[in-house]
């Protein structure tokens, strides 16, 4: 611990404010995850990532920096990755999950914006997250209006450049984001020294295409009756995605899903085969915001799918390798994350088509439609949704919420009479 | 009245509901505006087209439309008017304002909406509201969250085309802004079977540009002491801009203008030359708001200006009339409105620079901030506006409201407080 004080040191850290925070997340770790009975072997390591979060990987983000490094910030699943990569730089996802943050981000925005954009506002401000922290340069994007604004706010605290994420996806619109994919290229390039070539470029592609792959075959296993593994530790793994070594990442899923294949030949599973499978869809859940997938599996039922920015949205669609021209892969690039499918996009129909098809593929028996409170893309969006599952025959309840467990009882009993619905 | 139920009935519209808010909209009216005493001469005209605001111009609506022609209704002022009118079409703001329609925009739109949305939705889906009912094609636009996503609730009552408006103000964000402009014509076109030419869309230009000096005209006559008008008439006259005709409304905004005149000259007010001067800042106020201008102008303060779309963003900055050409037309046009400032753009310095400036130039001796509840736009760029304006030593209040009455006191009562602060 005394390394990691000095570690926090270096990086600004308000110490008293972040042992406060640092001595929640065991206890609350333990309860929610560490509880849980037959867990795969493989999820230790992400145990370990996470008791540790504030330890093992801000110490290599430190040693990359010290190298010359620069570590990128960003907040959204559209800001491609593949740039921060090829310019030598570490990305790290910077949304914020924790109640902890969220009174310190109301001091500066207004206490009806979603938690998570409160979360991450409050974690910088008060300087009490060493990823934050680490960052040179923090890449913000127009998705929807809190975080739009926020930039704003949090220009006055860090180095941030915006990216314009066009609100529709007609070819103009992929136009655009290729033309704003260049200026991000053009940022990093200045910021890190290092030139983005197209073999760079390419090399970081595959990268994160193998990170997607695994991350898709983790949830290809879900698919299974019984399933191998836990809702709650599907979600950590990708929650992890946002801010571990891509590398060392993917190849410690692939080892979970080599004995999670193994279970699933032997039939074995986390939940009864009969167990109520649950479909999560909407708003992303950043670490540790475990609470609705908690209160889900402590009710008897599993989540196997999250048609979320921590789900599915994060691996579905790979970026098309054959370009060997920065103009090709700024293309490919642009026509990948154009095809995720974000309420902040209008229309949006390609989401009411996920839900669906993954409703189906994963054999889910009901969908809570999960809305952080005061996100009003999602929260609009779901009136559309609810009609279409209703046509479908597919039952779907709406679950709103923040990050406090003032209301857990309520969302509680809620969910328990939405699975008792079920049958 | 007879009359006018025949024409209610030819627009499909729902005759018992209807009657219920026909009978609101007298009393209160009567109560706001005839109360005020030494009114204008020149208020009698707006004064009869609010008291008729169901029959007399849907009439003319109806009788251009049994010509051929056609009704846009639109709901932004970054959508211009000019392409509309040089198609040959009526164009029609239709941004709601009253609380009679928001619980039923409530069943298909979170509550926590803005109530502009909820009641300009619950106007179309109740059919109660003639200007809806009028409308041959609704042009909606990537605003901000609440009415982006609205459209695809909307798209099922109604024709809608939505124009992408950028989030940025960069030259490449004005050229976007050009192309959208271009879709609209061609969309305008089909509809009318009018082609828009540039002559056409020259006398346009004049003329929605005349319709804006007459609005500043009356505007700089509120710079005076005493003020000639209350900020309740001048905002009447605004909200009855987004839907008269505009060669008649312009001619009786100067009608006003040429007695305000009169009475600047010989020191004539509506209120004591002492009275506290409020700009106001913040979200539309569309027709019958008038809550918070009567709640200042009862407690004896005077609404001088206001820095909202309904207020200076409706008429500051003018088209460029010199082009003879489609193209330079639409470029002008694309930079015009691009001068606007609204919150739903990042960065937007210029809105703050803007309220700065009218508060001098007013002689404001205090700013309220108002926001529709549940406009996070607004709400997020509150922070930025109070910062600058505590700089600059310009005493501001927040007030977020809806449409009910149900915290009028409350209001009421900051507001008082907010004027006794201002000694």
């Amino acid at each position: 611990m005394t390394d990691y004080k000095k570690l926090w040191e270096s990086m600004d850290i308000d110490l008293e404010k972040h042992d406060q925070l640092c001595n929640l997340l065991p206890g609350f770790f333990a309860d929610v995850y560490l509880s849980q009975e037959n867990r795969p072997e493989g999820m230790n390591y992400f145990n370990l990532v996470v008791s540790s979060i504030h330890g093992l990987r801000p110490e290599e983000l430190k040693r990359h920096k010290d190298d010359g490094g620069k570590v990128v910030g960003t907040f959204c699943v559209y800001v491609p990755d593949e740039l921060i990569v090829a310019a030598g730089a570490i990305g790290i996802g910077l949304c914020g999950g924790s109640q902890f943050w969220v009174p310190d981000g109301e001091k500066v925005l207004p206490k009806n914006t979603c938690p998570l954009i409160k979360s991450f506002m409050g974690a910088k401000i008060t300087r009490t997250c060493p990823y934050f922290q680490s960052c040179d340069l923090l890449v913000g994007e127009t998705t929807c209006d809190g975080k739009k604004k926020a930039w704003e706010i949090l220009e006055n605290y860090a180095d941030i450049h915006v990216m314009h994420l066009p609100q529709m996806k007609r070819d103009v619109d992929i136009k655009a984001w290729v033309q704003e994919i260049e200026i991000l290229k053009e940022k990093l390039e200045k910021l890190t020294g290092n030139e983005i070539t197209p073999d760079k470029l390419k090399d970081a592609i595959r990268l994160i295409n193998e990170k997607r792959r695994a991350l898709k075959r983790l949830y290809e296993l879900r698919k299974a009756r019984p399933v191998p593994i836990s809702g709650k530790d599907a979600l950590l793994v990708s929650q992890i995605a946002f801010y571990d070594d891509p590398e060392r990442f993917t190849s410690k899923v692939n080892d979970l899903c080599d004995e999670l294949e193994e279970r699933v030949k032997s039939g074995e599973g986390v939940f009864p085969a009969h167990a109520k499978r649950i479909l999560i869809t909407g708003t992303p859940m950043a670490i540790p915001n475990w609470k609705l997938h908690h209160i889900v599996e402590s009710s008897g039922a599993v989540v196997v799918c999250e048609e979320t920015c921590t789900g599915t949205r994060y691996f579905e669609n790979f970026v098309e390798e054959a370009s060997n021209t920065l103009e090709g892969q700024f293309r490919a690039l642009a026509e990948r994350y154009m095809k995720t499918n974000c309420a902040c996009f209008t229309p949006n129909r390609g989401r009411i088509d996920d839900i669906i098809r993954l409703a189906r593929e994963y054999e889910a028996d009901g969908v809570i439609y999960y809305n952080l409170q005061f996100c009003q893309p999602y929260a609009v969006e779901y009136e559309l949704v609810r009609r279409a599952l209703q046509k479908e025959g597919i039952p779907v309840i709406l679950i709103e919420t923040d990050y406090s467990e003032n209301d857990s009882e309520q969302v509680k009993t809620r969910v328990q009479a939405f699975l008792e619905m079920l049958g």
